[in-house]
């Protein structure tokens, strides 16, 4: 099927460009009878806002969600749930260079090469404006989570350039902790230097890059289906989907390359029968499915494209030209990329749940 | 829908295990017309079969491929191909232990936990044995890139522990260079010195991890859907589907976490008309979508789980005890992965040649 | 998935009750660069309005839709088109039966029996005003059909009660035809019986069911898939999914039960080396495949399951109690299933078109 | 996806052409820890298979099934299940003739329109061969039904030609009564009659089309899902799937034409609380969701396209010609029908059983 649907049985579907009349996302599989409002979509949506704190792009926009249909007297039907969210501050006008040349690091060629034709204005449907409706479905899927098994899932910043947050326990960080700073970083002193960092690259007129991690507490053990839907492959699937994501990584990661099998293995033990193990270096996925322990993984995310710093490029005819992207834009995409990460680990999470169920009634 | 099947227009539907009768793939959406037989299969099986060479399991198959359907007369009819590949050398006597311990880094584990039951023989479905027709499906993926576009993909070892092949150009590497040592390594010196690693390890009783990179040119600019199936999505998800697999990374992947966006940008630049980028740290997707470069992606693979050490571990039931895997088991990985990774590249990239065709007609 | 997507390439997803705030479609695979705005989409959703005779509902709706993506500068991009259309005239206050008591013919129970849990305002989802974007998307499938392949699409009313019209050629039936009156009989004589019944039925507070006839002409040879996409079980799939559908055939079809093959065959013939057959029992389609003939099916409507008259039924613990229907409801559902019959076939035919691009190339 | 594939959460992807080394269907999303053997498929491969009466072709196949892979000890393991069938009695040469010839009725044309290739041995996949496999599937899913929920599914043929038997209540047919006479109808008087008119039709080189009906007992209220995968959307797509099938039809079927709601509206009674309805005009369905009441469908299935009889027609290059079809085929294609038919309604039940565990766990 086309592209802008994700999900089996929890599955959500999207439409809505950066700069037109609205973001929509159809969110289809959810359960009946669980408690949903608005409210509990605007916190996370909060989170992602652009203009919530110094170091995100300045675009104003409220981001309020309504709630078109699948909820009646404040419970969720088991039909289809649609949630609308309008764009207000376009300013098109900012983004009229785009038209005719392609900006490096960004989608506006190969939209081109793709379709022959664009929503040149502020990057259409390539924006990461697209992610708005992404993150009120996430809210969604934590709340069939959280209500059905107590899941609990919270990102941070674990690095923005050569900053690394020392983050000894990534089961035991709070939301609370996180959001106690505007880099979304538990680790209060590397959050200080990041966030001199990020001011400092936005002084120079251009980004930086750095790496989040996401965590999910409370999936029981079984989730993710054989061969091709492993857990481990659609959460992988669901961090490449974001905008900016180069690297996506479980447990040990890429450190697996110099372990050996007896120092890389987790040892299991049991407690009263609870089997689990005693080290987390496979992140909470043994064949691509969920172990019981908590699942860990981690996003490399590139420096932002769109930087005030001229560029060399060339025009949509292959003429050579200069570009400096005046838009507004993030610095660093760090600390609005972890609500929308949170949201896709949800989302994947949720479907999971609803197959596991399918499979064991 | 259940887990056996991946891709939209070119797809594949698996079953099979370690050690039942056979394993058998269902190939959904090959073009008709397209010359295909076993010897278009059998190579990329040899590359992928056990017993190839000193450094890998010694288990016995001759993996011979029977085409059962959708081709007539030497050429593919459009309709779908089943491939029968039949299991030989199961000596299911070797594997006893494991229906009552849970070996670390397995799925023994998380397969009982997700069915109340399973084949415990040699891993049943969660081991490596599926992905046999997995490279037979990717062979006649791999036949549909390079009839319709000339696309070629090339896989290969990148590092084995701490040793790291020098590659200067990812796409310039042969499947000849490749294939001219027994660990897929195009830099002869490092491919010594990772044999020799592998062969200490398993001397050592011990296994060892690494990382292969996977290369594809010749895609044109285009492929890949906005939203969620973004081509970096859709090859993360395949990646990801392989056993062992706990890192995907493209271009420079978690590098940019260090860099600056003047540093990361890849500029664009136009030769009569055709536009490319002067460097490739974007790995060949922008916004998701193939940007005409050379695709280039790296995987981290786990040590394998298996091993002759004795490990600490439990039973089903929860009692403390020790195992050491007896089966024949690879030391590495990696020589074998190659050619999964490759296969798995090459149905994403057939998938999403047919979806552009839908798109652009 | 579940089940408010239909359609793999072309595909709708839908949300919305009958007394909810709104109802939205997303249209995914809409190709790029195709001329479309809201002026494609209002005359359909004026034909499926409620009140707009005096043998319809009186519900007072404008339907006037706004497209929200997908859609810049008066052309498609390529990307996911959202359309919303809001409710206006709800009257909740009309269905406070409902809530206690189940309707005989509805969905009342069966929804209470699946979700545990309903809206039942006017029947939540489970009402025909869902179908309102549904004829929206249907107006841009036909818009795709017209514009790459000349398509056109004609539905009318066969049947009411006994009434049944003559209708020699019925791949010569025009919308004009249609349109010229109010029940969309192109058999005038009929056509006045066939209002002149419904205003009796009506009057003695009663419903009447009927049948409707839907044909598709300038579909190409080709089209569907083998063996369990055919075009016949798409097509059928989609008029079952519509409300109050109890039967579909083709072509000749339950009159093929008393039939001889040498009867039903429909011979090939050639003109110029184009090959068409000389009858159309097939119904334009052989293998489930078109045949370059017209497709011509027919569905059979029940009465509307509402009806002013007091029948018995029960209440959702259990007790007898009677029930009158005392909103406004359709005596007869056929006019206004005419536009749905199209829509839906538009939906099925502009997928079949992408999936045989993908296909042939 | 490509459409060889049928179901979402119990879904069956199948291959194989008529003339070819086999037919293979991969099962996926059977639960774990089902009882399942090659006894379970035998007899329904037994009622559909070539050669089992005087009154159907004589082609040679013993249709013995081989397990690949799913089954460990006698229990489904929750893995996917492969089931092989050879092709014995292929004689290819009996089918020369289609290389260059469009058999009226058949898929020849439409095929070559398609492709542009085809594999013309007895009609490759688009012969009735293809569901030899979908007949195993279907054992299985029945096996899951019963199971879990003790549904039973029962077909007959109702009707060939004039001759329609009376089948006062279609809940009440048991197999046994089905497979005491070579028709499959449980009116023995009429069956006799049916037979004669068969074999009459034979001895003109004729053939003769019909109706089948299939019912299913101990469906719970609450299958099928709002609005597209409605369970009669669902089931009347797997019927049009089905080789010559031209209408399908619920319970009053086509007859509800000519009701009115206050005769067709099946009245609700509770007893004990439980709620059912005192007739079954609806089949089972309201909503497109099972009631609890039995569902009853009737499929029209055209006379056997390939007569012994000589008709016109064109080869492919559009030139006149006659062509008179010397293959082994079936008068009338109803007796082996019926188990196609019960296959197809247990594959969308046994899907359906799935989704309704998803949603309400």
């Amino acid at each position: 099927m086309p592209g802008n649907s994700f999900g089996q049985l929890f599955r959500i579907t999207t439409a809505g460009e950066s700069h037109g009349p609205a973001n929509v996302v159809i969110i289809d599989g959810m359960p009946a009878g669980i408690p949903l409002s608005v409210d509990d979509l605007q916190p996370d949506l909060d989170r992602r806002r652009p203009g919530q704190s110094k170091i995100t792009t300045q675009r104003k926009e409220a981001d309020t969600p309504e709630i078109l249909s699948g909820v009646f007297e404040g419970k969720t039907t088991g039909t289809s749930i649609a949630i609308l969210i309008r764009n207000e501050d376009q300013r098109s006008k900012d983004y009229g260079d785009i038209k005719e040349k392609y900006r490096p690091g960004h989608a506006d060629y190969t939209f081109d090469a793709k379709y022959g034709f664009r929503d040149y204005r502020g990057g259409g449907r390539s924006s990461a404006r697209e992610t708005t409706v992404r993150v009120a479905a996430g809210a969604v899927a934590k709340k069939l989570l959280h209500t059905l098994h107590g899941v609990r899932i919270v990102g941070y910043v674990k690095q923005v350039g050569a900053i690394v947050a020392d983050v000894p326990d990534p089961a035991a960080v709070t939301l609370e902790q996180v959001e106690s700073n505007i880099i979304r970083c538990p680790d209060a002193k590397k959050a200080d230097e990041m966030i001199a960092l990020i001011e400092k690259v936005r002084s120079e007129m251009d980004s930086i890059g750095g790496t989040a991690e996401v965590v999910a507490t409370g999936v029981p053990a079984g989730w993710g289906e054989p061969v091709f839907d492993k857990l481990k492959a659609d959460l992988g699937k669901a961090m490449f989907t974001l905008p900016a994501v180069l690297g996506v990584e479980y447990g040990v990661g890429f450190g697996c390359a110099t372990l050996r099998g007896s120092q890389n293995n987790d040892i299991f033990t049991a407690k009263q029968s609870h089997i689990s193990t005693k080290s987390n270096r496979h992140g909470g996925m043994l064949g691509g499915i969920s172990s019981g322990m908590p699942i860990v993984l981690r996003c490399a995310v590139k420096p932002t494209s769109s930087i005030p710093l001229e560029q060399p490029t060339v025009t949509s005819k292959g003429e050579p030209t200069t570009i400096a992207t005046k838009g507004r834009h993030d610095p660093c995409l760090l600390p609005r990329f972890v609500p929308m990460a949170e949201a896709m680990m949800a989302i994947v999470l949720a479907d999971h749940c609803l197959r596991q169920r399918a499979t064991r009634g």
